[in-house]
């Protein structure tokens, strides 16, 4: 693979050149990740940026139907979106959080929108790195927005967390005990939190809900990096494409004080020394995934099983294996 | 040190002794290490095995009441007994999950039992190994029980069920809610639920929980390692001195024939193999601990986060001087 042909190409805003880079870096085998590792750090020199939207909501709140309405608001103002998705679950499922797109039909079709499904991943370390780099990759391509999605299971809000300059809570109107349902840590993460689908019959409990997630919100701790009024909790009906622009405004509003005020710049370093440190224990960890170290950790755990040898001994002569090779 | 002396100590039952090797598995300094792994390595000869059960319960159950009413029985009955604690919490707030002792005053006054505090610790990696290699002193030092107790937060569970050949949860009697309250993963590796406080007023209550939890363990998926009955739900009074005997009786029952049927030995063997993984792995990851690792990191941390460098690259090249060293 032409590495230079490549990234012209993603910088010329290539759509299958894109999708060939992204899979290059969902790729484990070596070579192409010394490739990707190359694509990368050329693409970088240009450091084009884009608004990265994390977003998470349990199944059921409509985050399809609401990513498809508001990333064709999205194109119709002029704007380029890329949709991504962490799904630690599809490791398990093989299947993908956003399936074959046909669930956002319109929004696949737009000339201005990319979406990517969810591969099949064996664990989180590898979902995280594979969706860091592939912002990387929509930000080369110089798309506006980059959407990435998560269904939230374990650490996934963590992870889009710190890939994101805005986190959204997309909820959907609910009973009284509504609140009990969202854990505390994602509601401290939230930047604006949606309850979508205030339509038709739903509309006052959407009222209540988001009167509640409001007072919920103001209890929280004040952040630094929030201007007065926010975080904030909105109603929208992605369904009816209601409330999608006030949100957008609400958005760029917290956005445009971020930049200003440099929390924006301060938050970019943070993540990137964050996915620094990620990335070496996860190196670090990876050396005993050759075959070679499997064979010995497995004839060192027999005799460690046997009672042949003590736990930390066994665990030095590991590690002075790893180190020699 | 002389640490065939203290090794020797400890096989005479030396209280003293086994407190000072306790204190040395705790240290952190290289030279301490050294020192526990050879004494492990000589005492691990001896194989000498203690019965491990694990407890479990938030605080308001009644933890410390039942532990020494508890071992009180078990050293009525001529058996020696240890407590240990496994308490991340402690590292935060520098206390100790069992106090100063004088919540089980009677049974630290005991010549047959012997309780250890949870030292102050900086993270549960360093929990786990500390009372694993605590577990394995005691064992040395001919005790026929080590209790191994904590307030489950976290990770702490799973640390004290890859540690114990039993596993004990205690709860207090409570509404018809009550189920909700206690974790999918605890109920699942529970052998036996105590539900404490079994007296007084609350002694109607208590049977109530009892058989809420009896029904709940039924609709748990059968796990091979138990005999038909387990795992089941009893009723103790700590205070009361009810029922302490029958839950020994059925924890001998259920352990003698794990015993029998080959469960027990494949258990342990698993744990071995499971803790030397564990060990291999933080060995690993502590080679960022150095002075010069954390400068290094620190260091291309800043690169990265100025957007001089890729994260890919400086993690390659953070390990690529790791492995130099």
């Amino acid at each position: 693979m032409d590495i230079d042909e490549l990234s012209q190409k993603i910088l010329n805003r290539d759509r299958r050149a894109l999708a060939r880079a992204i899979t290059l870096v969902e790729s484990q085998r070596s070579d192409h990740r010394a490739q990707a590792t190359e694509l990368l750090g050329t693409l970088a020199k240009h450091r084009r940026q884009a608004l990265r939207i994390g977003l998470s909501g349990t199944p059921g709140v409509g985050k399809s139907t609401f990513i498809e309405s508001f990333g064709l608001m999205l194109t119709a103002q002029g704007l380029r979106v890329a949709v991504l998705a962490v799904d630690p679950s599809s490791a398990r499922s093989g299947g993908s959080i956003l399936g074959d797109k046909t669930r956002m039909e319109r929004l696949s079709r737009d000339p201005n929108a990319y979406i990517r499904p969810s591969p099949s991943q064996t664990h989180l370390g590898g979902v995280a790195r594979r969706t860091r780099e592939a912002v990387a990759l929509c930000e080369a391509a110089d798309f506006d927005v980059v959407l990435i999605e998560t269904v939230g299971v374990g650490q996934s809000e963590t992870v889009v967390a710190e890939l994101s300059d805005l986190f959204l809570l997309l909820l959907a109107p609910a009973g009284g005990d509504e609140l009990q349902g969202v854990k505390r840590g994602i509601m401290e993460i939230a930047d604006v939190i949606l309850v979508n689908k205030a339509d038709g019959d739903l509309k006052s409990a959407a009222t209540r809900t988001c009167a509640d997630y409001s007072g919920a919100l103001r209890l929280l701790r004040k952040r630094e990096q929030d201007p007065p009024g926010y975080p904030k909790a909105m109603m929208v009906s992605a369904l009816e494409d209601q409330g999608l622009e006030h949100a957008w405004d609400s958005l760029q509003q917290l956005n445009n004080w971020r930049r200003e005020q440099g929390h924006w710049d301060q938050r970019r370093a943070d993540q990137a020394r964050y996915w620094f440190v990620q990335e070496v224990r996860q190196a670090l960890l990876a050396q005993l995934d050759s075959p070679q170290a499997r064979a010995h950790m497995t004839q060192l755990g027999d005799s460690v099983a046997m009672g042949d040898q003590g736990i930390t001994h066994a665990a030095q002569l590991m590690l002075a294996n790893l180190t020699q090779t």
